[in-house]
């Protein structure tokens, strides 16, 4: 096999198998090449996916070695990303009566759902994330493109209970904005006990649906390891849930001037690290 | 810069642009290299996808000439896919109470929406499809991974009318195995005009909730060009939509014995494009 050939159909499956390991050995067996060889082509990948901030490759040496993609994206990417969204939902008449904003729109397009996804797969990819969890409806598409680039499972959390769910555990939870009781239930068949689950979400106001879910994981003895939403309100400026990662944050909304400001999400606050680690579940 | 690392750029940008057209010009600005040598790594790219059935490339000749990703699934590759849902979903205690079966996990894993949005754009790439379209909460994922691989955007369809939608279109259906009237509704603001729709969704059964989409596709004055199901049920024999694609066929489920038999889809069957093309809207 030619070489350059060998370095398309290497770098097809990396980038398509993104954090599961491709054996060495049966790589160098189906194409007969040398390890020194692929050493070198997976070299070159590597240099590559670092230099676009695409991500990197991880190498684990060894008679059992194997190479995995750990996808990313460059800080300078998601700033264009963020700073291109907050002028597009700037502008055009985006502001609903009761002062919200449509954004339904760009949560259903290819090209956000990639980006805010690596940037969740770049954020929380260390952290051993089991299962990325969210609830219905509009977080689902985001949880869709996160648990791609981390190759685990997403599970969706139900307002109500359905016959094709299965038994599930339901609970009540206080809506932190509006302080109406509502109940959200998750099936019991979902998600084994024990799990790391990354909670993953479009919009976060007082961040009563968050702790929600934190409450429902208790259920299942399973630990959150990071939050992450697309969308934060500036108001109120405490949150229910202490540690999350933002994209973008939302710090007005003039109802009658009919006006919208965004800005960066803390996901580009130096001290991020703080966002993940450390307590969630206080 | 070396051909090696120029063939891992351009691999990368094609698979990560699926339908996107990327111009050549720009291409051998950035890579600093001659049309003729581009080609030749596009042909060698081309080659390799099409050997391990990933898809293809199209190029555009000319000086405003470009080359695209079209991304596809070979027959064997989805054979063996459905093959294994199959054992997959007859095996471990799937039936529930009132013989619906559980699928809700395997339609959050990535490796199988992978697989059936690939077959989905496989079969409906050349379409010319605009918009996938689906209805909450199931289909979502589906939908999520379909457009990614065609590059468009996914519309949700809801249940009920939210505040955070606008001003939407409600229509009333009949649910065609209940035989209840059930509401659809979908924001005036998520899909323009005159658009080519991709309907998606988990499970079939008579077919009323897709027929139920097609109609309100016609509030929109769009344009249905095929209906892809993840799962039909073998009874009833007759749709409601006479035209589909399913993955798989679930052709018997015996609550009792806690039994399932599931068989390839029609999207296997020789005579499929009788499932795309003609009028499905009748």
């Amino acid at each position: 096999m030619r070489r350059s050939e060998r370095i398309v159909r290497i770098t097809e499956e990396l980038l398509t198998h993104p954090y599961q390991i491709i054996s060495l050995t049966d790589l160098a067996k189906r194409f007969e090449a040398a390890k020194s060889s692929l050493s070198e082509d997976l070299g070159i990948i590597r240099e590559v996916l670092e230099m676009e901030g695409k991500g990197t490759l991880e190498t684990q040496a060894g008679a059992f070695g194997g190479v995995r993609f750990i996808p990313g994206i460059s800080n300078e990417e998601a700033v264009s990303f963020v700073k291109g969204l907050g002028r597009e939902l700037a502008t055009g008449d985006r502001v609903l009566p009761g002062g919200y904003l449509y954004m339904t729109d760009v949560l259903g397009r290819p090209d956000i759902l990639d980006r805010a996804g690596r940037m969740f797969a770049e954020r929380f990819g260390k952290h051993q994330v089991d299962v990325v969890m969210t609830v219905e409806t509009k977080g689902i598409p985001l949880a869709i493109a996160t648990s791609r680039y981390l190759h685990v499972s997403t599970v969706v959390v139900r307002r109500d209970q359905r016959v094709t769910e299965g038994s599930a555990v339901s609970i009540n939870y206080v809506s932190g904005s509006g302080r109406r009781i509502q109940t959200m239930s998750l099936s019991r068949r979902s998600m084994p006990e024990h799990s790391r689950v990354l909670i993953v979400d479009d919009f976060m106001k007082a961040g009563g649906t968050a702790k929600g879910m934190i409450e429902l994981l208790q259920e299942f003895r399973s630990e959150v390891v990071g939050v992450g939403v697309f969308m934060e309100t500036a108001e109120p400026e405490t949150k229910l849930v202490s540690n999350y990662v933002s994209v973008a944050r939302l710090s007005k909304v003039d109802e009658f001037a009919r006006n919208v400001e965004i800005e960066l999400g803390n996901y580009f606050s130096k001290n991020y690290e703080n966002n993940v680690l450390g307590n969630i579940q206080q």
